[in-house]
């Protein structure tokens, strides 16, 4: 076998709050793991070039195998060049030429893609989407990052940005989102969402909220996504009420990307697909009801993703490790 | 150069209206046509495919050299297998084993595909994109036909249904649908609908539609897409409002389809596109309105198919003749 293809590969997953590093052998197995806050948008790229640095640093050192390969996930757009983070929401990052910056620091094959590309190949790989040629992933977190594999390839389109699917506008003249636009998707179903409308029930007073509202001593910026999926996992009505609603917008847009690409399964990944069938029930039902040709037509699955927050870093490993084997992924 | 790969190829356009066929060379020049109308939904799949196998036959007669394939683009849903017609809205095709059953009576290899598969192909391949590998064609016609190239290849999706994108919802509770959801996209950009937002004026007495009503003698039912379009360019206020208004709808789909797929490229094809810059003018001002990410990004370019009503059969003819020479396209 190539000796890189048979080597431990890092990877790096940079979100919003962490960046999380691990050490990752062919088979997906995370054997070690390293992590950071991610430096504030203010911070330069210098001060996030540092901090990768660190803890690609940090997991070296501790390797006890050879070590081939760095992959890293960003959030944001990267260019087609996969060097270039062309943007990001969460960073300092303009047309950063970041995989040349690193490769000055870290002498290992250095791979960069979009966080949700990495993440789709890892479920496709080694998660909830094993053994599927056509996949959907939809990670709901503050928004909606997306990423897709037709015919088993990562597809990131002419200008390497593909798969931001939570800026689709499903609402005219919606609700503002933070990329100018107004109705995008990530504003109906994500985690942003979720808390948005449960903060404006108890801002209007609405008695329905109470449990809600002592939960939170009666303070709507204390509302979090995981502390309405507590109360509609122990029966609050209205925590209930408010994921459905999520889940009927998840479901309406994935009826859409299932019209437009006709995936084989969804996979649902993200800090709001904790809260399982309280939003996967009515996703499906609204899919069902959505899907444009039911009933003359085979109709994808729609499930949970099973790596939880790993699989950024993964699918950045497992990439960087296929691409530096000479692998078209 | 392999025997077949420099044949000729038969290809054959299946619409709503019309069976349209061609004898095509591999540089996509059609040599010769034929063609019939199409059998009324009512009739049995027995009299299509003799339908087929005339226009087939008729156009094997005539061939001054070898032709060695023949490629079949059907409106409706082609299952993964290339084989059966899922559904069809036009016929009645239900499940039916199309491959087969004409392979009993044309003895040359026979390949089916969606009729927006085969039209992407042959504007990638011939047409308006080429040189282009990251396509993405809107067909208007009655509705939206889509096709997509990603990376040089069709995309077909795990079913071989992707490309529908005329049925993605773009207004929520919109209007009704043939496929039986509301509010999707084909109800605001399409022939259709700008012949029924016209009629709908003209139903409500409204003194701005006199110029269109005199052209039909006062008779909603004879305003048709083509008379609005020469309505337009003749300098009529309305209906260069009303194609103004189809394109605002065709530019809010294509930012979503952006968004989601980041094509180099937008061919819009089918009969509406003859109206030109009166419908692209107000698409690319609401596409750069909406696209997300924008000013932070390179933009897909929007331009009208170049091989017009011949694209589906040039495409589906020169798939064939890949097909059959071992190439996966």
């Amino acid at each position: 076998m190539n000796p890189i293809a048979s080597a431990l590969s890092i990877g790096i997953d940079i979100g919003g709050t962490k960046v999380a590093g691990g050490t990752v052998d062919r088979e997906g197995r995370v054997l070690d793991r390293a992590g950071a806050d991610t430096p504030e948008r203010s911070k330069s790229p210098k001060v996030v070039e540092d901090t990768i640095v660190g803890v690609v640093e940090e997991l070296l050192a501790r390797a006890e195998q050879s070590v081939a390969t760095v992959g890293i996930g960003a959030a944001g757009f990267v260019a087609a060049d996969r060097a270039t983070i062309v943007f990001s929401p969460h960073l300092s990052w303009r047309n950063e030429p970041l995989r040349d910056a690193l490769a000055k620091r870290i002498h290992l094959p250095i791979f960069i893609d979009n966080d949700a590309n990495a993440a789709v190949w890892a479920e496709g790989k080694f998660g909830a989407a094993r053994g599927e040629e056509h996949v959907m992933m939809v990670n709901l977190g503050t928004g909606i990052g997306g990423g897709i594999l037709m015919g088993g390839k990562v597809i990131r389109g002419r200008f390497g940005i593909a798969g931001e699917f939570g800026h689709m506008q499903v609402v005219p003249d919606g609700q503002r989102c933070e990329c100018g636009n107004r109705g995008c998707w990530e504003q109906y179903a994500s985690g942003n969402a979720l808390v948005r409308e449960a903060r404006s029930l108890m801002t209007a007073n609405s008695p329905v909220v109470r449990d809600l509202a002592e939960r939170v001593g009666g303070d709507p910026q204390k509302l979090t996504g995981p502390l309405i999926t507590d109360a509609a996992r122990e029966g609050d009505p209205i925590a209930v009420e408010l994921l459905a609603d999520i889940g009927h917008w998840l479901g309406v847009g994935i009826a859409d990307l299932a019209a437009a690409f006709d995936p084989g399964i969804f996979v649902i990944g993200g800090g709001v697909s904790a809260a399982g069938d309280l939003l996967l029930g009515p996703a499906r039902t609204t899919f069902r009801r959505h899907l444009t040709g039911r009933g003359y037509r085979p109709e994808a699955v729609i499930v949970v993703a099973s790596l939880g927050n790993e699989a950024g870093l993964i699918g950045a490993a497992d990439l960087a490790r296929l691409t530096a084997s000479g692998q078209d992924v």
